[in-house]
């Protein structure tokens, strides 16, 4: 592999169209609540692929589609372009396996999201509570003390200092590599089991951040989403476990 | 080391020699399905050894042949030219033990059958099912649509995205790295209970690459060959469970 | 990530005013000995803090503040200038994840050491003993034999090669790559439980070090620290719990 | 640390005296038999250490003398120039903790042996059986067919391909990278149970390096030096222990 990250445009794009004053990623994490958000505005808003990215930080392994061609495990940039709303959407199969990728990754996202004028990431994920929860809370987090007192008023709550020991992987490291270059930085957290693919917790996160970015967003068939994400993930987490026999078998 | 992967063409080999329009790989995984298909087809065909891979993505040892005599563990590559098949073959003792290594392997692999000229790639592996398995499916995923009539012809299952977590290791890796070369990658996996070397699978396997590649080749002594190199392996484990207390001993 | 390493120096500070003859090292360890002693000698001196190391070799996470504010979680050096003592301190959230990454940053720490004209170096740190301790002892190690009898005189005991295995992490390392330079090293390391955060330890470690810098420290309120740094720490410790579930979630 | 691997001649000697036809290696592993053998031959012929190598894939700790003083945990070559024998040794305190590590150093320290002239490489290493031995076997293993013979002599045993999967960290490596500069490789493996430091085996492995390199040592006070060594060794391992909760708690 000739570079440790290849980030691919799609051929027939310019990538000067891509400009967009706003990023929201939604990487897989505890109860994939972030993944489940940001795949379904996709879906919603009609977003169009702009980029694929390849790592050796992923898992060393191809995904196979349903019609069984294969893939590299990727992440992916997706661009909507609307009327009230310009907005770059972060999503993936997986984050980095190592720290050191972590980094690399994260630092790299938000370089991008420089490049293409980006003033604003939001940055999604679940809050893993180890329990049922009735009514999720939204956690948030910022990169500048300013953004704060905008964000609670969509009901976002800021604990004291909660999440304890802070906020990991891309969800996190975005928001302190976004600091140096002035780009504003929201974590938005949606309580959650963590056993779970949790759409309700997802819908409680998609409403305030359609708040938030000033969109209307029907979120009917989220449940159906997250059954489809659940099933798909069991079968992954499944493949994962006899992955790692084989890792261990072939190593 | 002076580099991380290292190709060492045997010397009284030309290189120009080396042309081939598939290569088949069939490196260590589960049940050793591919392994042993591969191997029984360097061994039947009389396929020469042209190169031998060293990386210190491989495990930090040397193997022991019968006669004491030692060498640093490898991938190698085969050549076999006939009247109606020529060929490349990619065997070896282990495949990378971390997941960069995985990566940076596969990608060289493909990039090594891009210079010989190959078309296309037949990765050969085992599905771990975790039970015994009375007749073994032949399971198959492409790296392009368009491969996958011609394979289903031959039996071969295409399930609906099964594997469903995706295929890891080169078997799945090289297909991937394949596709933007325009090489053509198909992978076939015997369905296998992962915790043997499994001969029934192979030869199921065996008799539908023959079919694909258009050549009869006798497969009477597989299973001959299987209980030797479940020896083998079993010696190789033991070992490497005293290789884990001996790396922790002198780490 | 551009650099493994980056340090970023506070800006409105001139970087040839740090000329310092000391540097005190209280890195995260054992029983957080030495983080409570680094810091609480920057807050009673009132210590200002002059530069921020960031690195992959920490965990991929950012810290959340009290304030609902993230930051990369980094080293960061202080610097203090009076009347008796000018100085050095050198502290953080945490030391490296990985082998590599010690290496790396301890050899860094003493190259701005060294280059701030630092004559001596004082790492400090626990001792786990694995049980409560009446009377804590407070062990010390150097990185010439000529520093001994000074060290000894205060009340440090040298015991024979007590801990027997080494000095690990950034502690010992420093002294290690402080020897070619001629830069005096002296590890301090309080016995401990190693359970909880130990003021007792603490007190004893900040009596003996504030006589061989020769200073004066009010300790009274060491106790309460320990106890906001205990509170601190096990969220962090439930948040890591949590965290690396996570990192084999989104891996 | 500005290179991952330093190799520091002692001042004094002059790099170009160190001419020997012979390398023996005696790094930590299994028994520390070869450990044993090999430090033992340096005190009773009073070889002179000529190099030290530190590197970032050693343990991240310094060791601690019994006078308190620290060093960074080391590899070393001694020099022996007797009337009958020249020959470097390799000793040290730990071999490599990565795989990655393993293949470097050990690729290092033959391109170090040829550039000295070294014709000949012995590797000393204990074969763990997990039982006691009452008497403990020699087996061998060579990189040159052509050596088998005069090895065999001495009572050194080649069980067929035993150890059957190979001989893992510097004692198998250095055989494998000696290959192609036409250096003879022998490795020597003392049968022993793998728990304790096995005099009883370095003995039975001394007397016949002693038989293969033409000299005649003392073997009384093996047993003495063993039984130190096994108590310095279990004060690392109590301390190993306690390291690898303090990186967990400090990473």
């Amino acid at each position: 592999m000739k570079e440790n990250i290849s980030v691919r445009f799609i051929e027939e794009k310019d990538e000067e169209e891509f400009f967009a004053p706003l990023l929201i990623e939604g990487l897989p994490g505890i109860g994939h609540v972030g993944k489940l958000v940001a795949e379904h505005l996709i879906q919603e808003l009609g977003a169009e692929k702009i980029a694929e990215i390849t790592s050796l930080y992923f898992p060393p392994q191809v995904i196979l589609g349903v019609d069984g061609v294969t893939r590299l495990c990727n992440n992916e940039l997706y661009h909507y372009q609307g009327d009230n709303l310009t907005c770059l959407f972060l999503v993936g199969d997986f984050q980095s396996t190592s720290n050191e990728g972590h980094y690399h990754l994260s630092s790299l996202y938000v370089d991008i999201a420089h490049r293409f004028g980006v003033k604003r990431i939001y940055t999604l994920g679940g809050y893993g509570v180890g329990h049922f929860v009735e009514t999720p809370r939204i956690l948030g987090a910022v990169n500048q003390i300013s953004l704060k007192e905008e964000i609670e008023k969509t009901g976002v709550i800021f604990g004291e200092g909660e999440p304890g020991g802070g906020i990991i992987g891309a969800a996190g490291l975005m928001l302190g590599f976004a600091q140096p270059f002035g780009i504003e930085g929201v974590c938005l957290m949606g309580e959650t089991s963590g056993y779970l693919v949790d759409p309700k917790s997802a819908t409680l996160l998609l409403e305030i951040l359609c708040k938030l970015i000033g969109i209307e967003v029907d979120t009917s068939n989220l449940h159906e989403r997250a059954a489809e994400m659940e099933d798909a993930l069991s079968k992954i987490a499944e493949q994962e476990k006899g992955q790692e026999e084989e890792l261990s078998y072939i190593g």
